[in-house]
């Protein structure tokens, strides 16, 4: 079971990042930091003569790195009680990728398994509810199985090291994750 | 009352651009077409030693543009069951704004009302319900006040013109739009 | 196509049974008032020696009208953010009519379409959206197919005439209903 | 601190009690069996003639008991991806109550610290996030400050002990409990 994080925080080191790292302690996981990347928004092309067209930036590359995983971890920091913009641009994408012949996107997709970690300073344990609704039908849509959530609650930095609740969870995933072949 | 349409589509001419245009026919208004604009994904800068830096892009001129209105139409397509990377970039980087002296950003915010128009394919009167609340959770955190909102079902292009309780909603907020002083 | 409005209310003529009656004008359809039948809170024995057993009230009655009909509008007051509680005790019956052999309850039920309509005084077009979420889970475990839904504002009698998008709502499924055979 | 919880389980030692006393393991605490008591849904008699009339049932004494406490557990298994009609049934009859002048309810309530407690057989953790947010605006509209839930994995009986994290949630819990005075 190859496991990958992609981090869609903008800022380095994050609450969220931070939170993803101890669930991942001591195994072997690839880091898809997106904020180093260059994903441009999409360019909504489904309906366009031609399609879409090839886009020079890194997405591709990205894609064919989330491919070779089996378990994907988005984890994203709460803005404005949403994904960050960094992920979103990656998520729209995937429009693309569906319509690209080369990828075998969908089927591909919907044999791994996905986990959320995100973080906010307000109320997210309420006011991220949408946010996990909104990957529960972007999951349902790809075929992907949702396994689980974590929902940490942090503000300034290493803010997460005071929510047990958040810890436990993550603590868990780690036991889980390592008793995977 | 100077309205404002800030469109989020990365599609010209899209579903949701159609239908914001019937809301506001025959209308003065300010279309603010983001796909026209560059504007970087946020770097969270909060916690850093000085705070946000100046981002040599459109976002500043946006939100001068945004501020001098007193409606605001938030109109986005339903990307992965959320609003566009577009229009996620625009709000994430709302947190420099916060902290941007030059603007009163929040104050000048919470006097204006906030309507949202957004389509999507599949399903979206229930799959864009997460979308609304975490509207609502962004314009609560603001302090604007959430008039109304339409969804509109829509795929392919002109597909909103099949969606009558869309067009009908449209039809009302020009109604109302137009008795506005 | 049969038609039964399933109404939840506790007021006689509250604004929820008034907007189901605009939808309705000039149609014939069976109105099923849960106020006026005795359904008590299901008894949970499904994990019991003997499981389910027969109780002395309507429910059974009520059951046997409901799978006459083709088109199920389930209209219920926003109370307390949800449905009321006469229409969640009704629902909470189905478990026991899942495993009741006389009914083919889940085979039957899946052949039809619901629709919701639900008032409310606290923004209920926002804050009545995790029970439309709600009647979605519930509709798709049963497999009934989700039409559409109207939420209306409206607190104090006949305050529903106030709310045009709602009024305008109930006319277009008017004239829906009216085309059917 | 004196705590209450609401069980609103229609099967006795269900999984919600079981992990709601697992939160309370050696504790004082007093348990309100919704299940053991007389509660009528409401009449809504808002706009009636003389309002609300006196109902012979146990509500009163519930509500009571209810006030005498300063955190409230709202124990409810996942029905129909909402509440169980019996907690919905005591919950409606709060409208009684917030007209009642011998209760000084919303006062009293506002004063009080909440905490939800629900299991359900079907992705609970995802399909019952609209309970949570139901139970949010409830909270929010009485005053009362909305402080953790638990989501727990659960059908036939004793399920609760396989759903580790929903276990882990209720002995963090349990030490919170046992720290406050």
């Amino acid at each position: 079971m190859k496991i990958a994080a992609i981090i869609g925080s903008s800022r380095v080191d994050g609450n969220t990042q931070q939170l993803t790292e101890m669930a991942l302690e001591g195994l072997e996981y690839t880091p898809i930091i997106l904020k180093e990347k260059q994903i441009t928004p999409i360019d909504d092309l489904r309906h366009a003569d031609g399609g879409f067209q090839p886009v020079a930036d890194d997405y591709d590359r990205v894609i064919d790195m989330v491919l070779e995983h089996d378990i994907l971890i988005f984890a994203t920091p709460v803005y404005w009680y949403g994904m960050s913009g960094l992920m979103k641009n990656f998520v729209d994408r995937w429009s693309q990728s569906l319509r690209d012949s080369r990828f075998e996107f969908k089927r591909k997709m919907s044999q791994k398994k996905a986990y959320v970690v995100t973080c906010g300073g307000d109320q997210p344990k309420i006011k991220a509810l949408p946010l996990i609704q909104q990957f529960q039908h972007i999951f349902e849509f790809i075929g992907m199985s949702f396994q689980e959530y974590i929902i940490g609650t942090a503000n300034a930095p290493h803010d997460i090291l005071k929510d047990e609740q958040a810890i436990a969870e993550a603590k868990r995933w780690n036991e889980t994750f390592s008793s995977l072949k």
